[in-house]
């Protein structure tokens, strides 16, 4: 299935993501965004925008994540 | 000087971030958003979006944001 991302990150919407994915390539990503839980939503949420437009969820909790987001950071977007 | 954000993020638009800080706490953060390098800005431009709806440019390259965007991926908003 897709990790698709349920329409814009409103307050009052809940959470964006149904399911996510911990496969990807960093080369592919062109921004991340991610929300800490809060009010609207009891679960760290983590999308990325690739560089085809397309919006997908990732999982926060999955370690390969947590490893590409501070290569993004790094600026460095080699093999994860 | 304040890290304001200039404008949004357009491919066109260049760099969002003219300066950065890395003076925040992680509990004030509600969201990040990390873009990374691209023909656009060869910066890559860490944006928080604070509770108070404030937008802040935070330095990648400092150690102490690196440990804030893992924090917040890990749901702990305790103190950096």
């Amino acid at each position: 299935e897709t990790a698709n991302v349920e329409g814009e990150h409103h307050a009052e919407l809940g959470c964006m993501c149904t399911t996510t994915t911990s496969g990807i390539h960093p080369r592919n990503i062109q921004n991340l965004k991610v929300f800490g839980a809060g009010p609207h939503c009891s679960n760290v949420e983590v999308i990325a925008t690739l560089k085809n437009g397309k919006e997908i969820c990732l999982d926060p909790n999955a370690p390969v994540i947590k490893k590409i987001v501070q290569k993004i950071l790094e600026g460095d977007e080699s093999a994860a």
